[in-house]
């Protein structure tokens, strides 16, 4: 089987189906964007008026364990929709849902309705449509939100002196896969959390709108940090992201009981945490930290971005702690690799 | 496995999650209705800003034959979408493409986003974004269109007196799949034409537009004429659909080669068609059959919608040449069931 990555992908086949207009925002980001006078083939006098549109799909085997709960399917299987509207700074209005299952199994279908009610209520969405078919399971959930034009957050869109940062704690849904395939002890302090990290993922939505003005690039991890770091800088060939080792939040998955390697690879490379990674200005660190408190989330301001050296000529630069200079290739989450999100290349050249 | 249909699966299941504000039309048409005003969270001043939107999924195995060739499937994955909207007097703008793939196959792929291409060339379609994901072959599109939201026509709109009409020849589909699974000789006169409806359904988008304000009820055949029917009428216990045996298009089934008892089941239960099926008041016949001209598509006044009277208390009756009655069960596809669209119970009387 080849490998290829997702965007490749979606690059190689289907750019010939592209919006002809540029007051269209179509594939490449974490949602398109549509206004609505677009969308009404008119012209588009309401910059205002834009809708965010995403979907996403969850695949049994691929992207949650045969044992996963119903009602954790159920969340998780908006929460990652919501994700995407949240990493373009939109507020989410209304969903639809197309459901693919091997049965009917009324228990099952109550408990996924349960999760999926409980994420839809949490985040204020409506389900607007859908589809039932039978086959493998799998749920493909289109998520729909809106956003003023101009105050959406793009991913292409860094500014060279940007800091880069990162919410909340980025690894820990790698290590709660780890621990429910038995790779890691389920006696560990940190364990409970972990799994809630990868069973109730709680997308950043007040965080992605209280940036609305602030970041000036953003996305949500899903593939991995280091992976969707890369994503960051993709079309800007001069554009280089550096990140400080000391400032990335190893140690506190470390205080939860994690090895240290394992905890490592979790942060850099694990997908599926659904963190906002996003670039924003240095004169906004405290609008920065004021914006997660507001959004009750943590922030870790761990690098920057700065001009691509053609020496260098890396987008993704990991700066140790005494200061020597380490190329951080894109590892994580690839949908036609059988991915092993816990074993990565670079390895940490200290821990605190 | 319990057998279940798939509105009642969604009504027990996810009306919880159902939209608050009547601004929205959401589970239970073709497609839901989303004034832009509304997806803004601001009042309906502009009834003429409603975005439609659909999702549907094809499933291999399910939805299609494992060798059905990937441009036909790409095609087909999007022109079942395009005819939700088709069966909402929708136009179509843009849409979403979830594909899942069991592995990656360059030639399959470059198949596939001709098909997809292609469709959305020919009906003017953008693709905005999407998802790629490992597992079982399976297609979801979420397709958008834009209607005024006077204009949208609904499935549970018919009045008494109105006439029952569908576009095109259903039956043909279910003929296609007969012959491409051996039980249909692959030599009959209309094998290219069914296959061709089977592999290549035209979503009937120009037939929807034209009826705009003719229709009073709409929806697009994708299970099978009879279930689709039950669906015109399921929230309308006042109601019942009277379909004129005589009036079925039938003969050219017959003309083309399809044994009597295989072309009246497959007309009558038949899936896959995207044929559309509407109501009309009468003095609107001239009209009906300008719209059609005008789309280039034939239609066929099949029947009519009457009080239902208690005794009768049947939502769907076929009325036989002789003038007496018989009831139609809603046959058709069911997700949940493996489908059999040639075996039906009710049978015709004569074949002219």
């Amino acid at each position: 089987m080849g490998k290829i990555d997702e965007f490749a992908l979606i690059a190689r086949f289907f750019r010939s189906c592209a919006p002809p207009e540029p007051s269209i925002l179509g594939i490449g980001d974490d949602a398109a964007l549509l206004p609505c006078a677009s969308a009404l083939r008119g012209n588009r006098d309401d910059a205002s008026a834009t809708l965010a549109l995403t979907t996403d799909t969850l695949v049994a085997g691929s992207h949650f364990l045969p044992d996963f709960a119903p009602q954790d399917l159920g969340w998780k299987a908006l929460a990652v929709n919501l994700s995407d509207l949240a990493a373009m700074g939109a507020e989410p209005t209304a969903f639809l849902l197309a459901l693919t299952l091997p049965r009917y199994d009324p228990e099952w279908l109550e408990g996924f309705a349960y999760g999926v009610q409980a994420c839809a209520q949490r985040y204020g969405v409506a389900l607007i449509g859908g589809d039932t078919t039978r086959g493998p399971l799998a749920i493909t959930i289109t998520a729909l939100g809106v956003v003023p034009w101009q105050a959406a957050i793009r991913r292409s869109t860094a500014q060279v002196g940007d800091d880069l940062w990162v919410s909340g704690q980025p690894g820990r849904a790698a290590l709660g896969l780890a621990v429910r395939t038995g790779r890691l002890s389920g006696d560990l302090p940190g364990c409970s959390e972990w799994i809630a990290a990868l069973e109730r993922p709680q997308p950043r939505i007040a965080l992605g709108l209280a940036l609305r003005g602030i970041a000036t690039a953003m996305l949500d991890i899903s593939d991995g940090l280091t992976q969707d770091a890369h994503h960051l800088v993709e079309t800007r060939p001069e554009l280089t992201l550096c990140v400080e080792e000391a400032a990335l939040p190893l140690a506190p998955l470390v205080a939860q009981g994690a090895p240290a390697e394992k905890a490592w690879a979790a942060l850099l490379g694990g997908g599926d945490d659904y963190e906002l990674l996003f670039t924003a200005n240095p004169r906004h660190r405290t609008a920065v930290a004021e914006a997660a408190r507001r959004a009750g989330v943590s922030v870790h301001r761990i690098g920057s971005v700065v001009p691509r050296s053609i020496p260098e000529a890396s987008p993704l630069v990991l700066v140790r702690r005494d200061g020597t200079r380490t190329t951080l290739p894109p590892q994580g989450w690839d949908p036609f690799r059988v991915a092993e999100p816990l074993d990565l290349d670079i390895q940490p050249e200290s821990f605190s």
